[in-house]
């Protein structure tokens, strides 16, 4: 993602949305990521590899957003199976798809302002 | 600003932007409180202890910003006196007034998806 990119010099800007209950983030660009990776690789343990976090993190922040939103954003096929397969719920796709379409329109509203900063930046 | 209050209980969204060089965060949210808390206060003392930051660390805030824009965007007046006076540069508030711009334009862009994530949250 370019994150640790030692090559771009160019300033650069990352909208990050933090949704709150109280003094919980129940939604963040962290979060986001997660379901994410968990929709692309088809499980946890997979995703938290990829974020190099462990699997019991991942656990964790999975359990605080099934218990922020209405309905379950993972499904996982627990059973038999150590670490089963899982992926993202009907509403788990309706929440990252939205948080990401924030994402984007809100660049979008910013980019002149951004534009501007960016000159009063050093290269 | 509320960020303790427990008598909230609905979902809050705080949009938070950084702008990144290479890995340094030459401006963010915690910058430009600080910046606001300066033209505030008068003093960096004051925003530091507003803000229950030490001095030091305010001190070393400041610099960083001021290697990360072209112009200053603090002036204090040192000479004789400990901990004198400070306020903003002309670019300093010109940076504070455009970063407070794009995240009002930006929550204005994303509210009706907004609005929509919140339907799918606990109240």
């Amino acid at each position: 993602m370019g994150r640790n990119s030692r090559s771009v010099s160019q300033p650069e800007l990352r909208p990050r949305f933090r949704i709150l209950r109280g003094t919980k983030i129940a939604f963040g660009p962290g979060k986001a990521d997660l379901l994410e990776q968990i929709a692309e690789t088809g499980s946890i343990g997979g995703a938290a590899k990829r974020m190099g976090m462990s699997y019991m993190r991942a656990w964790s922040l999975i359990q605080e957003m099934n218990r922020c939103f209405k309905q379950p954003v993972i499904e996982s096929a627990r059973g038999g199976r150590q670490h089963g397969g899982a992926g993202l719920t009907p509403a788990g796709r309706h929440v990252l798809a939205l948080y990401r379409r924030m994402e984007k329109h809100s660049l979008k509203a910013i980019q002149s302002d951004w534009e501007m900063l960016r000159t009063l930046l050093h290269d």
